[in-house]
C-alpha cells in the first residue's frame, strides 16, 4: 500500500537494510558495554522481543574490545556507536563490529574519518552518518533552518565518504522536534540513494515518548521514507522494540505477533473491559502468530465493529459472545469467556 | 507551520471546533451514565487533566435524563453518544446535551433522523455524524474499499442534514485500520466544509494504542486535517487526554504543561537516567507552564543535544550539570541535581 522510496540496500552483518527488505527494528543497549555479561544478557532480551540489530555505546577502548566477546554470545549484528574519538571506531572494527555509527558533529578531522572509512571498506562494514540536531558542527554559513543545516552536514559527509570510494552508507537526521525531523528526512530522501535510519531523539518516557516517536516516524514511514527505525525511550530497550513494532504494524509495514483490538469502554459496557483487555493481552504474550484478537464492550455492536479480528469476545450483562471474523460462534457466561477465547486461540495458532 | 484545512466553525456549548480554533481535545466517560455521582467525578478528573469536551454513552432514557443533573455539576460541554434509538437523542437534547453524536450505521430511518435534526436546530446543538468502519449500513452498491463506503455514508448523511437546513455538522470516520482511516478522512476533507473529529477506534491498551493512534491522528494532523481529536484507549480516560496532548504537542499544534526531553540512556551513562527521568516527570505534574525540561545522560553531549530545553540536567560520574538553554549554569554533586533543577523550575514558573 505504501510505496517505499527506493534505496540502495546495505548489509549489516546478516541483516539487509534498504531496497525491498522489511523495515528493520533496532535498539541500543543501556548497560555499561564493558560489563560483558550484562550486555550479553540485555542483547538476548532484545533478541527475544524481536530486535534485529543492536547498537552499543563505545565510550573507551575497553568497550570497543568487549565487542569481540559479546559478539560470540549473541545472534544479532552489533553496531558500534562512536563519538569524538576515531580510534574507538578502528578498535570496534578490529573487535568485529558489524556496523559503525559516526557523528560528524564530533568526529570532523578528514584524516581521521579517512582512516575509519578505509578500515570499514576493507571489512565491508557499513557506516551510519548519524546526525543529531543538538550536536551539529558549527555552521560554515547561515542556514534557513536547523533541518537545512542537518541535511547539509549529512550531504558533506556522504560526499566525503563517496570520494573515498565508500558507499556502504546509511544516514539519520534526528531531533526531538518532530516537524524539524520530518523536514530534514524529506530533504535528504530526495538527494541521496542510501537507506535512512529514522528516529526522534530523546523523546522521553514511555507514553509521551511513544506518542512523539509514533507521530514523527509514522509520518515519514507513511510517505515511504525509512529503512530502519529506532524508538528512543527512557525505558528498558525492549519497550523501544515493542513501540517500533506497534508503529510498523499500525501502517501494515510489518507483522509481529498478535494485534489486540480493544474498545475503550464507555457507559454502555456492563463488564470491566479494561481489566479484561489487560488479561487477554497478558495471555497473548508468547504467541508469535500475527493474529488479530478483539475485546469488545457490547454484544450488539462488538462483533460487527471488530469483524476485522480473527477472533474476539464481546461482553454483555453476565454473558458474552465468542466470535470469529464478526460471526458469533457461541454465547457463554461472562466468567467463561476468557478461557474459551484462549482455547480457540490455541487451536487457531496450532492449525498451521 | 502546519497549514490547517479551512473548516466552518461550530460551537459545542462554550467550545468552538473548526475555523482557526485550537484543535480541541475530547474524551468519553467510562462510568455508567446513570450513576450520576460517578459520572460527575470522572468528568471532573477529565476537566482537571485538560479535557475540553466530554461524550457520554446514552444507552437508555435514564442515561439521557441524567445529563441534566450531570451538566449542572461540571464545567465542560457534554455530548450525548446515541446509537439505535433516535428517541434517546431527543431526550438528551431535552436534558441539555450540548452536542449529539449519531451513528448513521444504526439510525437510518429518515423520519427519525428528521425529528432529531429539527430538535437540534431549534436548540442550535451540533450533530456529529459518527461513522465507524465496523458498523456501516449495508452497502447499496459495491464500493472499491471500506473507506470509500464510509465516505459515501457520511456524505449521504451530510446531504440529508443540509436538506433539512441544518449545518451544525461535524464528521468522523473511524477505523482500527490506520491506512483505511487516513484514506477516508483525506477523501471527506476535500468534499465538505465541516470540521472533522479524528480518532482511531478500539486502538487497544496504552502503549500499543498510543502508538497506533499517534500514527493515524498524527499523519492527518500534519496534513492539516482535523479540528478535534479523541484517542480511544482501554484505560482511564485521562490517559486518552494525556496521549491526545502529546500528539498535539509533538506537532506544535497545542501547548499543555511541561515537555520532558529525556535521553534513552546508553552504555555511556554513569547514572540511572531512567529513574531520574521518572522522578523529574513526577515533579513536573501540577506545573501548567509549557516549559521544556531535559534529563540527559552525559555532560559532554547533554547540554548541547538538549539546548532547545528551557532548563535541564546532564549527568556525569558522581556529578552533573544544571543548564539553561544549552549553557551550563552550575556543576553539582549528583544527589543535589534533582533538587537544584526543581528550585530553578519553580523560579522559572513564578517569573511571569
Amino acid at each position: 500500500m505504501i510505496a517505499r522510496r527506493p534505496s540502495k540496500p546495505i548489509r549489516v552483518g546478516t541483516v539487509t537494510i534498504g531496497g525491498n527488505s522489511p523495515i528493520v527494528v533496532q535498539s541500543m543497549t543501556k548497560t555499561d558495554t564493558r560489563n560483558i555479561p550484562a550486555t550479553i544478557r540485555q542483547i538476548k532480551e532484545l533478541t527475544d522481543c524481536g530486535c534485529e540489530l543492536v547498537r552499543l555505546a563505545i565510550p573507551d577502548l575497553e568497550a570497543a574490545n568487549a565487542i569481540s566477546s559479546i559478539k560470540q554470545n549473541v545472534s544479532i549484528p552489533i553496531i558500534a556507536d562512536i563519538h569524538f574519538d576515531h580510534r574507538l571506531a578502528l578498535a570496534a572494527l578490529d573487535a568485529g563490529a558489524n556496523g559503525l555509527r559516526l557523528n560528524p558533529g564530533n568526529i570532523r578531522d578528514p584524516e581521521q574519518v579517512t582512516k575509519v572509512v578505509r578500515a570499514a571498506r576493507e571489512r565491508e562494514v557499513p557506516i551510519r552518518i548519524g546526525i543529531n540536531a543538538g550536536s551539529l558542527p558549527p555552521a560554515a554559513k547561515p542556514y534557513p533552518s536547523i533541518s537545512a543545516h542537518m541535511v547539509e552536514v549529512a550531504l558533506d559527509q556522504v560526499r566525503f565518504l563517496e570520494s573515498l570510494d565508500f558507499d556502504l552508507i546509511k544516514v539519520s537526521l534526528k531531533a526531538f522536534n518532530v516537524p524539524m525531523t520530518i523536514e530534514a528526512y524529506r530533504a535528504i530522501a530526495k538527494k541521496i540513494p542510501y537507506p535512512l535510519h529514522l528516529g526522534i531523539t530523546e523523546s522521553g518516557l514511555p507514553k509521551a515518548g511513544i506518542a512523539r516517536s509514533a507521530v514523527g516516524i509514522g509520518i515519514l514511514l507513511y510517505e515511504g521514507i525509512g529503512d530502519t527505525i529506532r524508538v528512543s525511550l527512557s525505558a528498558h530497550p525492549c519497550e523501544e522494540v515493542n513501540a517500533a513494532y506497534e508503529i510498523l504494524k499500525s501502517l501494515e509495514l510489518r507483522q509481529h505477533g498478535p494485534v489486540l483490538i480493544s474498545c475503550p469502554s464507555c457507559g454502555r459496557a456492563e463488564v470491566d473491559i479494561i481489566s479484561l483487555a489487560r488479561s487477554v493481552d497478558k495471555n497473548l504474550r508468547g504467541i508469535s502468530k500475527p493474529i488479530k484478537v478483539a475485546v469488545m464492550g457490547c454484544v450488539v455492536n462488538g462483533p460487527g465493529e471488530a469483524k476485522d479480528a480473527d477472533i474476539g469476545i464481546a461482553c454483555g450483562k453476565g454473558k458474552g459472545a465468542l466470535f470469529k471474523k464478526g460471526k458469533v460462534i457461541s454465547t457463554l457466561p461472562e466468567k467463561e469467556l476468557l478461557d474459551a477465547l484462549m482455547r480457540e486461540l490455541k487451536s487457531l495458532c496450532s492449525s498451521d
